[in-house]
């Protein structure tokens, strides 16, 4: 006999789930010591609950299976929730283990107290609570599977603490089995070749991980076809770099949104969703292809988009081709930094296998096109969810997941703010990631923003809302106080310069980018 | 004619919400030129939203009227939800307007669309989402009743950007007007009389808001009666020293929290809920009062519990009685700072007027007990939530509140590093709070509560989960980064000299007491 923490723990480690991002508190004590156990699985410490849940995104963006949270009751779980939607945009398995009161002591409203399934619920493809001991190995097993089906998503498996304790079998049930992913039929293939093959014809990519195989695929197709290759407006995670062919996305910005898609008469989704407006403007329509612009679905991202990209290379005859990626720019000078020396400072500097996590919001308008350029192998990172606050939690999973592989987390201020505490985990697990801050000093989207939803100019009582230049946050010294060591660079030569060393060195380093 | 953003600020002025602890986003564009605009709405900006909630509930407490959060669309209502956990538990009316997306948008599951409404259930009294611009006026109206009437709590607008740039009539509606708090019937006062009169009685003061008066009667109650008085574990404020009764509470450890209960056969609620245990623990009760203790409810704390004292005291025959607070401890010396020091150096430093906010977790012990010997008059806040990172949010708002009282901030270093952005906003608002963070390197309490609930003893697997010391956080670095000057004390002199000094400048300051 062991206890159910034991049991839970081991039903983890059957199954993969060998990494755990914590937060714990006392009702998590006992899961404390069996996650930390005989089972083999490692653990690391967060100091706030976003960070946990945003590492675990990352991880599974990375090694393609869930890792786990511990997570403190309702409030623990309310910490992690910003980037637990995230998660849930991105498609992204992740494990929630939340501890709970034991279940006789719910009903007394301590002061932890609160409704932890309905906190759960609007982020969570599937919450589980546990009832008795003896479930918990299937219990365990079937979320599992639930939320590893289909599409991926984020279960919530709530803890009392009572069934943590009691005494348990061990876990031994067998391995999650997940189905083989759908293809589409011959009709579905025809159509989606017949669509491509007429005027104004697109095919947009939009699974939340595209491969490197999928663009090749993509691109041989529209060649052959005369459609238009485009990227959804993000990805959980696309292989870019080496020749690859250098995927457009669809803008933030309103309008320029609707100018790329103005021409469109056909659409193919191919694990894509019809694009929408990221926000709702007066006088601006939410769908952003047009009214005559006829869709057709090759497959949803629930599918085998790489199998159905292949049915579709065949039905339109595509032959392999090499792409243009376009010209890397020339390597930034001593200018001083704005978005266009950004995107090249990057670009240039990004080492073979870089993962990078993009939170650069209106700084970010080169740093994607000119990464398609790098003639390295990279991953590229970004925000289908749109909370921000998300890049260095994200990348600690990533680097977790990819101990080899160097991580480059370039961040607005504002974004880097919400969760800071990230820096603390960053090195305490030794973990080789490189904090790009773009220290504007403002929440710049939110002045753009403004006079485009039909809210005038910032204006003089408006203006304290979006600026934060008073105090200047001192990202060194915030850095340097959790232990990750920090420069400051003004230029984009000295920008690239630190990028390439602080790359190089081991551990984390964090780069002041004043702008 | 004015548009919805307009027309809700200026209802919201008329009502006494004058003030805004801001994180907007694109959704919340027209509410932040409202709200900045010609109502007169004060608004401090937060980089994270877990500072505008708690700083709310600060206020709160301290203005005993609702400020306002606004807050961008469900991950932003996400990141606030833990500190309006405490806000609900402390019985706080706070008031937050979250954005959405435009009504018609919603549809389109834009990557920050989520279900708003049920994320905000749980730690709300009330929840609305706006439909029509013609209702804005009303609805808003309606959530400031409902949410302060009764047990005061947290309010939930959901602002659709449509219905807030819609044009609309000018927001005059007729003032909110609260019902009389109900006094209990002479039946129940007698019965409460009766009751304390008998052996092994004690009197449980446990309203969110303890004034001196409460504890003037109570404490004349039970000298005329001879029961015993005690407070409830935590309130969201009580008034303190100056001769006031030093009032105990119970304690957080479940066994010496059943130890200062055993004895007890008749317990008289006052405002307060029969006492349960903050956690529950094998082989332990829920319930904290003995199973043969009686309980009589002289009133709850949605009532007038000033008065339901009055007529107790009238009831019992008691007479207005000086109590003996006991003796402010000796200031303390060369000593390294442990949790006795660091009670004394709080006490002697105190200043008049003083706004305490405790988040000392296991350093608490003398804190409290001390505090209550001081021989000048100050509000003691505590958390009845649970939710830890309370604190510093908390003190933004009661300074906001009492711009003319010094503002003290006790917290332990893990609790501080869920919300260390509230650092920024105390340097940009120009706050006089000084916190002092007490870094022992370690979540102590969960150490100490680990084998309490019989998981065992911190091992090598798990204590690297428990401990904060690799690397240690530089909070003088942290604190200056975010435009916070700070010092590092060592000793319990310095540490009280240093309180002294931060307290007597204006703005914030940082002391780090390192244990």
């Amino acid at each position: 006999m062991t206890n159910g923490a034991d049991a839970l723990a081991q039903v983890l480690a059957q199954n993969g789930v060998d990494t755990c991002f914590a937060n714990p508190g006392t009702t998590e004590m006992h899961m404390v010591q069996a996650l930390t156990g005989r089972h083999g699985i490692k653990n690391h410490l967060c100091l706030f609950e976003g960070v946990a849940s945003g590492a675990a995104d990352g991880y599974a963006r990375m090694a393609r299976r869930p890792a786990a949270t511990l997570l403190h009751l309702g409030p623990g779980l309310a910490n992690a929730l910003a980037n637990l939607h995230n998660a849930r945009k991105a498609s992204t398995p992740v494990l929630n283990l939340v501890g709970e009161h034991a279940l006789d002591h719910i009903a007394h409203n301590a002061p932890l107290t609160s409704d932890i399934a309905t906190l759960a619920a609007p982020m969570s493809k599937s919450v589980v609570t546990l009832t008795e001991t003896s479930q918990i190995a299937a219990q365990t097993r079937q979320i599992l599977t639930d939320m590893q089906t289909g599409t991926p998503g984020v279960g919530t498996l709530i803890v009392p603490n009572d069934v943590a304790w009691g005494q348990a079998a061990p876990g031994n049930v067998p391995p999650v089995d997940l189905p083989p992913l759908a293809l589409p039929d011959d009709r579905t293939v025809e159509a989606a070749a017949k669509a491509l093959k007429s005027d104004g014809a697109m095919l947009i990519l939009g699974h939340p991980f595209i491969t490197a195989r999928m663009q090749e695929l993509a691109y041989a197709i529209c060649t052959a076809t005369g459609a238009t290759l485009m990227g959804e407006a993000a990805t959980a995670r696309t292989a870019r770099g080496a020749g690859l062919p250098n995927l457009p996305r669809i803008p933030f910005q309103i309008d320029a949104a609707l100018a790329h898609l103005k021409d469109v008469r056909q659409a193919v989704l191919a694990g894509a969703k019809a694009p929408v407006a990221f926000f709702a403007y007066p006088e601006r329509p939410s769908a952003l292809l047009p009214p005559a612009c006829t869709e057709t679905t090759l497959c949803t991202a629930d599918d085998n988009l790489e199998g159905a990209l292949e049915a579709l290379a065949e039905a339109v005859g595509a032959k392999p081709v090499k792409a243009d990626p376009g010209q890397l720019p020339a390597a930034p000078g001593e200018q001083a930094i704005d978005a266009e020396i950004l995107g090249a400072a990057v670009a240039n500097a990004l080492p073979e296998g870089a993962i990078v996590i993009d939170e650069s919001v209106t700084n970010g308008l080169y740093l994607y096109a000119n990464g398609g350029t790098s003639p390295v192998a990279h991953d590229w990172i970004n925000n289908r969810g749109g909370s921000i606050g998300y890049s260095m939690p994200v990348a600690i999973g990533a680097a977790v997941a990819c101990p080899d592989r160097p991580v480059i987390v370039v961040t607005g201020d504002g974004s880097a703010s919400y969760t800071p505490q990230s820096l603390w985990t960053m090195a305490r697990s030794g973990l080789n990631i490189t904090v790009v801050v773009l220290a504007n000093r403002r929440y710049k989207i939110l002045a753009n923003e403004m006079s485009k939803i039909g809210a005038g100019e910032p204006d003089e009582g408006s203006d304290p809302l979006l600026s934060l230049d008073q105090p200047p946050i001192d990202w060194s010294a915030l850095s340097k106080g959790y232990g990750v060591p920090a420069t400051r660079v003004e230029t984009g030569a000295a920008l690239m310069q630190q990028i390439r060393r602080a790359v190089a060195e081991p551990g984390p380093s964090l780069i002041e980018a004043v702008m």
